[in-house]
């Protein structure tokens, strides 16, 4: 695990039952709450260490460096906590302008309208192009 | 339950193990993410419903009108779900400027600065006027 020496700001934090605590990202240009994911500790500690988020990805269970695929990847301009010490907030420049795998800038691009979730956000890149290996 | 007629909306997401889905309120006028919490699908219906965010306490494991005690309730003006249907982004007015019950306007008040945990941000109202039969 790469971490810096003091770890106490690690220590500090609530991890669940699942050591891991919930990360938003907000875009620092267009203030845009872009994504919210999950972080262990090394995910954490490797988001500080290499400037960039580095989340916990639950359904692969694995390190997930946002971005490594699709170049997307999310720099660290800010990183704060809540006063449960349960979620940490993230302030962060998007590269590409886009957070979402479907192409879109914030992962909340669907919206509640008379009852009926909505899609509201237009789509910026082309997942095919974002993707390109994939099928 | 207290629900819309149309519940298909309530279907479509992702409730985690425990029925909850993470929810972000972000103010609407100064863009600060306030804070992060949780909702089952009763407290989701009733925020739709009463037009205010009401919450799942999992400490207490009973619903949170948020605001119910301390009056700084929070107004929705807009629901949105992610592309994972496991979050809800809640764009609110927060009533009395302040969200957390430290008095602050956000409960990410603390900032990661050299290593440490930094508290940055003022408390705008003390903890004991805003909740008056708390010793």
């Amino acid at each position: 695990m790469v971490e810096n020496n003091n770890q106490a700001w690690l220590d500090e934090i609530n991890w669940n039952d699942d050591g891991l605590i919930a990360a938003i990202a907000q875009d620092k240009e267009s203030g845009k709450v872009l994504t919210l994911a999950w972080m262990n500790r090394e995910a954490l500690a490797l988001t500080l260490a290499e400037g960039r988020a580095v989340y916990w990805s639950r359904s692969r269970q694995g390190l997930w460096r946002k971005g490594e695929q699709s170049g997307h990847i999310q720099s660290i301009e800010e990183l704060r906590l809540d006063c449960d010490k349960d979620a940490i907030l993230l302030t962060v420049t998007q590269h590409g302008g886009v957070a979402c795998h479907t192409g879109r800038h914030s992962c909340f691009y669907t919206k509640l309208d008379g009852g009926n979730w909505t899609i509201t956000d237009p789509v910026l890149k082309d997942p095919k192009d974002i993707y390109p290996d994939k099928k």
